[in-house]
């Protein structure tokens, strides 16, 4: 399986040149400038690496600096000097979830040109992604999203803002295989995207909940069947 | 809209005469036999008209006899009395989220013949049920889908069962569909219960997190037009 980029950097659009939404926003990171820094970099990058993990079965709200401190077996002000609140450290456990959904979904597509080609290999990546367990509970911002929807604050809107932004990369290239006559002129970008979205959902959540895992061939094979049915015909 | 029937008696089958799995096992209920009683039943489907919910807004995990209790100006023992436990109290929830599904969904798709007419009927019913709000924090099982695949137990197993219930009504329907030609004898029941149910599952998602309610309309097509599409040839 392909390493995972964790870090919790300033987040960068999910797609070169497509239209996005800023993301969690956050002070710009300082570079570490010395040893003491680099390492306190490090151990949050650690941190991190462990609470997506622990966040994506317990969710977001069961994450604290307390559990996660004891998980790690370190002691709490470690954790608290590092993410100062519980709210920050979701932020930070949503914004590395996120870079290892753009890792895992995203940047394996962007060898596929715009269009056609970028939304089958999205496809094949999400359907490589949820069946490759990459997070203990599933997919990450799909838990996130059932459990944050009732919970207005930062979280809800960061996690709001990261599921808008993947929506907008699946309609950016939806309109853009229309423009290039690889889709049908009459296709509805929006209700596609709606189309496409629901089936890794639903994969994610036949995996998880019922541990059972052909959901995620069942939407492989309906996505690029979807994309091949709304192909113009040939003349 | 519909009177809800709140209730957690014995779970009836979500379709006469379909495969479906046993629910919520529990102990027959006593039928009232005094005054007493009746009121005790009476306070029961009070507490859990309530804690349906709570429970959709803020999760089955985050539902307590205190939080109740607390929200209906009752003294905690009261709530404690009806249901002895926070796991009956899930389940009880459980069980008359259910009772809300099969009133909203089913029932009123039993007046259409079983097979393709079912079908149709059964996704329209859901659409309904989805832009009607009726539960607080959107459709109680996908929520709870989400919330309990991680945490291995009873409730967990009781989520999972009345999903799986529901699927099997989907495939029922699929198979009597192909058995009569109203679809292609090619269409794999399995994987069109699982497009149908990705379509209603991400509309609560859209409607839910992204206050955008523009799913439930691309649901309600796109169930349509998929079961048109695999109609068989006119020859």
């Amino acid at each position: 399986m392909r390493k995972r980029a964790i870090d919790d950097t300033p987040a960068k659009p999910l797609m070169t040149g497509s239209p996005h939404e800023p993301l969690v926003t956050r002070p710009p990171q300082p570079k570490p400038s010395d040893g003491r820094r680099a390492r306190g970099m490090r151990s949050r990058t650690a941190v991190l690496e462990r609470s997506v993990q622990m966040a994506s079965r317990d969710g977001l709200e069961g994450l604290t600096i307390g559990a996660l401190a004891a998980d790690l077996k370190v002691h709490k002000s470690s954790v608290h000097a590092l993410f100062g609140s519980k709210r920050e450290l979701q932020l930070a456990t949503l914004a590395s979830a996120r870079a290892i959904l753009v890792d895992q979904v995203i940047v394996p597509a962007l060898s596929s040109d715009v269009g056609l080609p970028r939304l089958q290999a999205i496809g094949d990546a999400w359907c490589d992604y949820l069946a490759a367990d990459v997070f203990a509970g599933g997919c990450f911002l799909c838990a996130a999203s059932a459990e944050m929807d009732g919970r207005p604050g930062a979280v809800r809107d960061a996690v709001a803002a990261v599921m808008r932004e993947w929506i907008a990369v699946l309609t950016a290239n939806i309109e853009a295989a229309i423009a290039a006559g690889e889709l049908r002129a009459d296709v509805h970008p929006a209700a596609l995207a709606f189309q496409l979205n629901a089936l890794g959902m639903a994969a994610n959540w036949q995996r998880q909940l019922l541990n059972d895992p052909s959901g995620i061939e069942h939407a492989r094979r309906a996505w690029r069947a979807e994309l091949d049915r709304l192909k113009p015909d040939e003349r």
